[in-house]
């Protein structure tokens, strides 16, 4: 089926309330690329209340995207197709949605003139094939891409719209946030402002979560005014993140208050963050207030946790001596831990931890220290300290504490695992 | 448009040549959350030779599932799809299936009490809500899953499969694992291996790279027996993938060693690894070939090269200190480094990063030291050193060499970046 020409017709305000992203590129169907290009458009999308109801990506396939996209055409008030705008054979974007919307292509002067002179101010010559990049369909809009040469576009068919973006991340944001900001916004539903609210907790199970969270939030789920919570678990840490639409941006954050403080007051302490902000801050921000300086010893994570402690910028204000003794010779050496301590407990104790903490503490003359010693994988378990066994102690008061944890998964996931529950156990004891 | 029923008539061997996934469940149209089962299933796909065309993603709605999934079955030879096997309203996909196939769908007694065994098991009863995974369309077979409630199921249609997965990844996996290797396999393209190869490169730009590699590799896209290469850039390191498929993986395997020999011919030294194996792995065999132990010295890392040398299992043969001195104080306190050096030099200097190495050799007395001295930002820039500068020093020889480096990106990509630089510097200085 092909559309008659509507070039010209001017689509109505606040007529887009659905999309569909199409992700064009041979290269996105292998095992070693994805389209992640989709979650930016939805997030941006979604911001100003126009839903995304299906994604699809195609290869470098004309009949094949012609069916996409028409069937999308159909469905949907606004189709977005990523890709396939550069200067060669394989890119078919322009040529496809020309056909399917029954527009001819015209070479746009304008548009060669940009790309001609991005090129010499490389000093380059444009090559002849960038030329078929200024091919537009009759009626499209070019819009502008500060960081590449193919031009986004838009084309309004009737009531919809179709928007053509370049596939560099880099190139199709720029272009896509000018948009939120302009057209789209003015097309999009009146009176709708997204709202949205990130809960971080540690120490829990997602499914334990759940249980508690879930009588809580799902009244809000059919209120007049709902507010949506998905549940996001990830190594060693939950987010509840909650959703709501309100008429003003106040109206909604007031709602989220509301529910933030419902859901915290059943979660108790393991919730650490409200606004967002990463345990390895609200860690900082602690030591900040508090005045404290922070020593860190550490064996199996291997400089995990001081790697993420100084990710944060200013850090330094906190932030004095790592240091990472892998072996029970250095343990000794450059910390001072008792080498009979070691023989008697093992080196994976709390005894050994809280010594490697107190040490810490000493050595850098500081006022509080944090202490990992464990057993990462995939050798060097026992039956009685298994693969994944942790102690961690933490030196804040002149009496150290200590844990000892129990973690799953690859190497990798247990040494992540160990850094989080240090960074919670520490946040715990500065509070 | 309902196809008949075929219940009962037998897919012929080696048909299946195309595919298309259709992942289906609204979360997955969110911006929270991307479908990545698709990699694993195209990946597993393309080992017996099946080409996947296209993929969906389609929220929990019945007209729009029905919709895809006909189109899809129309298409290609084998349909995956994937999530809404759970037992709740909003897990549609058995339904739909079985309509569009034009089936009906009866309780299989057997996949229910597989399902009671698994509550049993747990001390729980099944909830009754479950007995909806028991319901499935005339013809299927059940499919095995050891890691959660709902089977995959199987479907023969005319010439055609469809095949029903779980969403939850462990689930998926291990059910598409088995069918990879028995009735997938079967009706594969005979005589198709497919043989892979990756190479690491590291200090060249992606356009570098692909520059002095394009005109090798390309002559091998038009053989006979084609040998394709994909390039993917991340942050400090560029791979060339090679694919061939061949009758037999030796023969597979000889080609891609040719093509490989000709890359690095080219390529040179900054090709780290035929093997696929990390730097991390390529650093630490270096050490342990020459019987050295190391001893690392960081500043604006905070940790993460200790961290990474000491993510490869049994990096405790070679592995020996790591010290994270964040502040001018700590340098000379706990490595040595003369306050006057620092004052002259400044911290981030290459003087100042060999002071470190060498500090750090003699403290652990060991044979081999790097150290990492930089701006991470966004704060602490000059002129003369702006954000991203880092200056890295090597000891392995008497004299220590060193270079100062200039990164661009946010605080995580210069900090990621100047690890793997001083990787490569140290890789380099062991060869």
């Amino acid at each position: 089926m092909v559309f008659p020409t509507m070039a010209g017709m001017s689509v109505q305000a606040h007529s887009l309330a659905t999309a569909e992203v199409i992700a064009v590129g041979s290269e996105l169907l292998t095992s070693l690329r994805i389209d992640t290009n989709s979650l930016f458009i939805t997030d941006r999308l979604e911001s100003i209340g126009i839903k995304v109801v299906a994604k699809a990506v195609v290869g470098d396939d004309g009949p094949s995207l012609s069916t996409l996209f028409q069937q999308a055409l159909d469905r949907v008030d606004l189709v977005v197709l990523t890709g396939g705008l550069g200067p060669t054979d394989d890119d078919l974007t322009r040529a496809v949605v020309a056909e399917v919307l029954g527009r001819h292509c015209r070479e746009d002067l304008g548009i060669i003139e940009k790309i001609q002179r991005r090129f010499n101010a490389r000093g380059l010559k444009m090559p002849e094939i960038n030329r078929r990049q200024g091919l537009v369909p009759d009626g499209a809009v070019a819009l502008d891409n500060p960081n590449g040469t193919a031009p986004g576009l838009w084309l309004e068919h009737g009531n919809k719209v179709v928007l053509l973006l370049p596939g560099p991340p880099n190139e199709l944001k720029t272009i896509l946030q000018a948009l939120i900001e302009g057209r789209l916004l003015s097309l999009a539903p009146s009176n709708f402002h997204l709202c949205r609210r990130i809960l971080r907790i540690t120490g829990r199970t997602e499914s334990n979560v759940e249980e508690i969270a879930q009588p809580v939030y799902s009244l809000w789920k059919n209120h007049a005014t709902p507010v949506y919570t998905t549940i996001l678990a990830s190594l060693g840490q939950i987010e509840l993140h909650l959703t709501t639409s309100a008429e003003t941006l106040t109206v909604g954050a007031e709602r989220l208050e509301i529910l933030t403080k419902e859901l915290v007051a059943v979660l108790g302490h393991s919730v650490f963050s409200t606004d967002g902000s990463t345990l390895e801050e609200i860690v900082g921000n602690k030591l900040v207030e508090r005045g404290h300086r922070l020593a860190v010893a550490e064996s199996c994570t291997g400089g995990l946790l001081a790697s993420r402690l100084t990710d944060t910028p200013g850090s330094s204000r906190y932030f004095d001596l790592g240091v990472v003794t892998y072996s029970n010779q250095a343990k000794n050496n450059y910390l001072g831990v008792s080498p009979d301590l070691i023989v008697t407990e093992g080196a994976v104790s709390e005894l050994v931890a809280r010594e490697m903490a107190l040490c810490a503490r000493t050595k850098a003359d500081v006022h509080a220290a944090v202490a990992i010693t464990g057993i990462l994988g995939p050798g060097g378990g026992t039956t009685q300290k298994p693969v994944g066994t942790v102690a961690i102690a933490v030196a804040v008061s002149p009496e150290p504490v200590s844990r000892t944890f129990h973690f799953l998964g690859l190497r990798s996931d247990i040494k992540f695992q160990a850094t989080q529950a240090a960074l919670d156990l520490l946040r715990r004891e500065l509070e």
